[in-house]
């Protein structure tokens, strides 16, 4: 044999590559007279006597013509069979004679109740065929079957009711058929301009019916009508009207399992509704339900009757709270630890809609998540304590293409009992759907009106089709919200849980255009606990910090007025105390909500067994309302610190006093005059400028502390922190499921980052910044010091403080030989020390001075406003320049002379200020006769 | 009929809600004994006389038994058959005798080749079953069926062999079976503790075989091996062993479509890789195919032989490049437009392992892509621009569930015709697997090395399978990597593309523990175009601008050297221009880097015609060696901009002289003294500070740049901007497919973000800041003219700056009221102007200054520095702080003098600078006789 590379010379060279491009022919397009070729991906032309196939990829030949010779394609030979034989077998191969007529393919067709026979039952072809009616006597009980190619015993009801194969009266006959296989696939096979879509649907339906006696009681005769109240459609269902009784029969005399399952999945496609005024599926439920009591309870469970699907719980008022609080799992969960601590292990049993049980099936793998993603996000779901949202659009096509039979499903919670055996527990359903006398009950939040149940699908194309159950369903239904609560026992340290609850709401779609019609589905796990008593507590230190924001806003309007020098209590006191109380309001809800946030965060994130759980966003309200109030109210303070820093007075005394006399020669004249030596006023624009710039010093610089946050939030990943699930963890993987954010998790992780580095950096402000690189304020206090200048400040009416900066040299306007001189003297010690009082250091006070001395400081300084206030004149601006530099001479004298202590009835004294008063802020000695100046470091 | 709502009444009231909790029990767990009750869901005890159905969930009757009745579950009655009669019929419901002996049910069994008969033709039971030998002869040709129980025409190929239905020597029986469906159910069914999983394969498997005659000339006689060589296993696999002689034959001999195409498939689950040593699959193909010349090719294609699959091109070296880069593909595609002109139409035909033609099938839905997404997501794969990559885990478990069947795919790309008719083109397989003689040639990147195939799968089960069809797979193979590629034609302005193709590699996995086995799989469509055009631009821009940076640096340094004052070329001048090099050229790398970034995102994404594709991340390897230069050249240049700021000399000459002499009491003594009054050093110290705080000022705040571009990023989303799709628009939605992002469009969008911000902070500074509120700078000099000041600086040795500040008032060390005087005098005109000329304004200078007045500056400087630095000790500190004093009066003096013209072998000119001079920031004359000041606003 030659080898493959020698083969593959063979492969014919084409001269030049041209153009690999085909036309595009489905095989919808070939019509009758032409056949798909699969090799060539287009039609060809069948041969003589021929026709396209079912399938569209061969021939066959036309009726009247066996086959030959069949190798596929369109290689086949016909030939015409003889006048006497014009039949066809039904393989085609052969001609025959048929008794009864033919069908439209030319095969041999016999009645309903006949079976086709062509072959003796040794194989022998028969020249002409035979229509036989199966022998239904007793022994034989036959039939012809589904396909009418045999006899088969007949149903085994025909043969109890009337021991024959027929069911005349007075014996009823009721209609059933079993969908064997329902499918649909989508083909697209029209032009581009025509909107078109189409769904080839292939189905086995056996058709059939059970024979019931008259004598026998059956249960009511049920209608077959379906509602759909969101579209306001109610259709006459297929599926009912071939089933319903059927089964109700079947369950009602029989006990037959499947029927019993088959009727309850009706009932679940009537929304489980239940209504008096007409005799539905749930109806027919109901009425078994009752009328078999007899039979007993499953499990010990009150609801569950023998032989019959557990459907409802019951119906009195209050049992669905009792069913959902009263008792709790016996399982244990932890967010660390070993799998099965950490896992919600859901288990499904799946029926079909005939009733058939199809499997256990567990929810994980996306069992019941319509929204398609991987496994591990899929899974994600389950994980004990990851709050978990799934939502999206699905087109009703995918729907119709991946649903075509519903699954029904009784859900379950696994757990392990103490002798190593599985056990199950009832997971409640609420069908927000559902309607109890015309009333959708579930809808409410009032648990006690909750009517609970069991069994639910989530998509429903079946009840929905009408008349022939082999076309497109009118209307389906889809389970477009499912939500499954874990609800945590309160005050449990250990997490444990009540039983889960699922909720269910369905929606309606009207089957119009499956291509372009689609419906929003989601699917969210959630846990909740009872937040009454984290609220209570909040609302408490509310109260109680409200309550001391009040007193200390008292306290801090006496101290205000205190410093203002005024005792009586005007409207501005008044005011003033709104301001205060706002600011120290707003710290107030700062710190609750600030508490409240890292609380969450450490109690959330780091427990092992669980005993809290986040509140919902829901829940969230009041938290968002405090956050809104403390910045509201923190603005208004600030608003406020504005303003009264706009109202400081500052002053600077220069204690410089001129060095002397100079000597000048007065122009014009030959004289020496003597003038009092001018003292510069560089140094107080020196001391005013670095005053100015001294504002804006912080202790913390604004650009490192935007940039550190959002490094730790987002590079580091502390914003992973705030996600609603149990890891603690910084990262995470690209893999694995995004919880949803909770705001208060991420106000907390935000606030608690942002104080850290703030305390950080005042930290290093204070204790390295500040001691090792440079102090701003104590750089300002000796460079007052040095220039001889003090600074007296009035933040208040009769309040201040003072900057004490006499230059122990008595002169600082002076060269820098003997500025040099003077540091080197007070380097080496030879001076006295720089303090107001002899022998202290103690450079700045806080003072309080008389009405007395502010009523003298106002006089002096009402010749510097009144004069300049009306008369802002260019013209008057020489006579404005004279009046303040001779209000600042004064006003310069009285003050250094205050300090100097020669007023004697404006006279001061210096004491340490008590530490109740140094906390308070506030002076608890009236300057009645005398200033105090306080000492502050 | 009670109404349903009193009917509800009847609901039994539990006294008290206790658990809702049962065991678990699986169908699996009850034996033989019991039954699975689907409506209490656990095990019950079959009746007498009976044991569990195949099903489980329902009783049947023990062999020997007969069914009475039958009611689903375990209503069952049995009853034992009479001794005479022990066997059953099929459906159980008959005692009947049975000629051959019983199958382990009870049931009659016949030989292979009979059939057994219970009933006869019209249904009448038989007392004692017959077994039956079909009649093969002519006109009849019958043979039992599958289930043997008919007989059927048998097999035509016996027929014509032999004219009967056996195929005794010489002819040669060929065994065939054909998969009619494989279902792999996953079932578990085990107890917790053990680790176990199993699968339910449910499967119909057509057993049979095909006759040839012995005349006939059958292909080489093929090897039902398969190697799967990445887990380095050979092994015999079953359904090659079943099929692959048969449908070479049936190929061969009859042309048979079916046959061949599943040939092809055979061949394609082989990589279709072609050796010499084997007669595996595709040697078997290539035999047929160099053999079937004669039958003419399909389309025009010369790969495309009549009747065959089309597997492969040509082997000719340089095909692949003929293949993907001779034609383009008539479709125009555009970035904006209508839905035709910017979407990938791909379509496959879609066959299963047998040959049998499925269906056409679009690509969109995620026909290709394993991962689950939703559909929109999976969809904008097919968006023309969209770079499109997807990955994730697969669980094994959930392959062999979702793929149990292989299907192979014929990639066609569809476009619209001039006529209506719709076109598709050929896509061209690269098979990163194939090997040919032994070579991996399409993992290279030659593209002449390539040999391309059309066919591919996504998993194949199926080969893997050893010894029986109905075990799992031992080993599978997954298409793990599948990538699309788009090339855009170069020079296009109106986006015409050359054919797609699309990669695929192949992973083998060894099937053990599917549940926790697992394998990466990605999806990826990628865009690519020939980037070498745009990479020969930035070299030329590179080189050009590279040389012109030479250049300039050239001319710093010259200009350096001039303004130094030294005229050598030295190590140190070598090492400067380096640095001033490495400068210059940082800013070219960023000019680069920035044009580039903006090109491609002007671009690339403002495009409606598509001419340009964003380069793949490989080709974006020179731009990130760009970014790093330019980043790490900038560096080295702000160092050495820090150390050149670190040696400025500067010097504040004090215009202010004594305004007189002091009167001074002498202490001790009555005398009066007269002294120089001392000029004051605070308006020198005031300067000085203010100096210092001008070199902090910027024309941007970081804090707010910062802020802005990370709002405008991420909040205003520009970041979406750098998404590799053809979308321009600002916001994504949440459920859109998010590209992967472009680090060159990264780049330039952060860029360009930063600039405009940064330019915009400067032209608010420059327009409306330093007009409207403060110009640091000029008050900086108005302070210095106020304060009668000026600032001399050297920033090189002979270079440097100069601010006139001399007042025009003689004096300013003074107090408030002379001030202010002053002040005014100014403000009416009094006075003249401030320049440093007569009658002019101009107070800076750029000051270039003889070697001569250096040398002087010098002399003086040194006085300060050598005596200061050897002796920095305490006790020497006196003579220091005298020294210096000295040293700064005598500075003072002469550089007063100086500015005074009062040197005339050290004077200076103003003039005005060149406009050369000030572009290219460097000096023409050289000072050598006198200093030259230029101005500088």
């Amino acid at each position: 044999m030659a080898t493959a590379a020698a083969l593959l010379l063979l492969f014919w060279i084409s001269p030049s590559a041209r153009g690999f491009s085909l036309p595009l022919q489905r095989p919808g397009d070939c019509g009758d007279e032409r056949y798909f070729d699969i090799s060539r991906l287009s039609c060809g032309p069948c041969g003589a006597h021929q026709r396209r196939s079912a399938s569209g990829s061969s021939c066959v030949c036309l009726p009247g013509y066996r086959m030959v010779s069949n190798n596929g394609g369109s290689s086949v030979i016909c030939e015409k069979c003889p006048e006497n034989m014009s039949g066809v077998t039904q393989d085609g191969w052969n001609c025959i004679t048929c008794p009864k007529g033919m069908t439209s393919e030319g095969k041999c067709k016999c009645l309903s109740n006949e079976i086709l026979v062509e072959r003796g039952v040794d194989g022998v072809l028969l020249n002409e065929a035979l229509c036989i009616v199966c022998n239904g006597s007793p022994q034989s009980f036959s039939a012809s079957d589904v396909l009418g190619s045999r006899c088969v015993r007949c149903e085994q009801t025909f043969i109890n009711v009337s021991m024959s194969c027929d069911c005349s009266s007075p014996n009823i006959l009721v209609s059933r058929g079993t969908l064997i296989a329902l499918k649909f696939r989508k083909m697209k096979s029209c032009v581009e301009k025509y909107k078109c879509f189409h769904f080839k649907i292939s189905f086995l339906f056996q058709s059939g019916g059970l024979c019931f006696s008259a004598r026998e009681s059956l249960p009511p005769k049920g209608i077959a009508t379906v509602r759909f109240g969101q579209v306001g459609v109610t259709l006459t269902s297929a599926w009912f009207l071939k089933n319903l009784e059927a089964s109700a029969s079947a369950c009602w005399l029989y006990s037959n399992l499947t029927a019993c399952q088959a009727l309850g999945n009706m009932c679940v496609m009537n929304m489980n509704s239940l209504s008096s005024s007409s005799t539905d599926a749930c109806s027919l439920f109901q009425y078994i339900y009752a009328n078999t009591a007899r039979l007993g309870i499953v499990h010990s469970i009150a609801f569950w009757r023998h032989n019959l699907p557990w459907l409802y719980y019951g119906d009195q008022p209050g049992l669905a709270s009792k069913v959902l609080e009263t008792n709790h799992l016996p399982t244990i969960f932890s967010f660390k630890g070993r799998s099965e601590d950490v896992k919600l292990q859901f288990i499904a049993a799946s029926y079909d809609a005939a009733g058939n049980f199809l499997k256990w099936q567990s929810l994980e793998g996306g069992l019941l998540q319509l929204c398609p993603d991987t496994q591990n996000k899929l899974n994600a779901a389950y994980v004990f304590g990851t709050t978990y949202e799934q939502s999206c659009k699905i087109s009703i096509a995918k729907i119709l293409l991946d649903f075509s039979n519903p699954v029904f499903y009784d859900l379950f919670f696994e757990y392990n009992g103490d002798n190593g055996q599985q056990y199950l527990w009832a997971v409640p359903v609420l069908n927000l759907n559902l309607q109890y006398s015309e009333m959708y009950v579930n809808q409410g939040s009032n648990m006690n009106n909750w009517l609970l149940t069991r069994r639910f699908f989530l998509v429903d194309t079946l009840s929905g089709r009408e008349n022939d159950l082999g076309k497109l369903p009118r209307i389906i239904r889809v389970a477009s919200k499912i939500t499954i609560s874990i609800r945590l026992v309160s005050h449990t340290q250990k997490g444990t849980i009540y039983p889960p609850l699922i909720t269910v709401a369905y929606t309606d779609v009207l089957v119009q255009n499956p291509d372009t019609q689609s419906v929003m589905v989601s699917f969210s796990v959630r846990y909740e606990m009872n937040q009454s008593e984290a609220q209570i507590q909040t609302d408490i230190t509310l109260g109680v910090l409200g309550g001391l924001a009040v007193l200390w806003s008292l306290l801090r309007t006496a101290g205000w007025k205190r410093r203002t020098g005024s005792s009586v209590i005007d409207l501005q006191t008044v005011f003033k105390f709104f301001l205060f109380y706002a600011g120290d309001l707003a710290n107030v809800f700062f710190i609750i909500t600030v508490g409240t946030g890292i609380y969450w965060l450490v109690f959330f994130k780091a427990q092992q067994f669980v005993s809290v759980l986040l509140p919902l966003p829901s829940q969230e309200k009041a938290f968002v309302t405090y956050v809104a109030c403390a910045f509201s109210l923190k603005a208004l303070q600030f608003l406020q610190l504005l303003v009264s820093q706009l109202t400081v007075d500052i002053f600077f005394i220069d204690w410089e006093r001129p060095k002397g006399r100079v000597l000048k020669a007065v122009e014009g004249e030959g004289d020496v005059k003597s003038a009092a030596a001018p003292v510069s006023i560089w140094r107080t624009y020196f001391i005013a400028n670095e005053w100015n710039e001294m504002q804006t010093v912080r202790k913390i610089n604004p650009l490192f502390q935007v940039l550190a946050v959002l490094f730790f939030l987002e590079v580091v990943g502390f914003s992973n922190l705030a996600l609603m699930d149990s890891s603690s963890s910084l990262t995470r993987s690209s893999e694995s499921y995004i919880a949803p954010w909770s705001r208060i998790l991420r106000f907390g992780v935000s606030v608690a980052l942002w104080l850290a580095i703030a305390f950080l950096q005042i930290i290093f402000f204070a204790v390295f910044y500040e001691r090792f690189v440079e102090d701003k304020l104590s750089q300002f206090v000796d460079l007052c010091c040095v220039s001889n200048i003090s600074v007296f400040l009035l933040s208040h009416s009769c309040f201040g403080y003072y900057i004490h900066g006499r230059s122990v040299h008595g002169h600082a306007d002076t060269n820098m030989e003997e500025m040099n001189m003077n540091l080197k003297r007070e380097a080496e010690n030879l001076c006295s020390q720089r303090g107001l009082l002899p022998n202290t250091d103690g450079q700045t006070f806080q003072i309080s001075i008389s009405r007395k001395m502010r009523l003298q400081y106002d006089r002096i300084h009402e010749t510097l406003t009144r004069r300049r206030g009306p008369a802002r004149f260019l013209d008057s601006s020489a006579n404005t320049f004279e009046q303040s530099t001779r209000a600042y001479n004064t006003m310069n004298k009285f003050l250094s002379s205050f300090i100097d202590h020669v007023h004697k009835d404006m006279d001061y004294i210096v004491k340490d200020k008590l530490l109740l008063e140094r906390i308070l802020g506030m002076e608890f000695m009236e300057p009645i006769e005398k200033s105090i100046f306080y000492n502050d470091f």
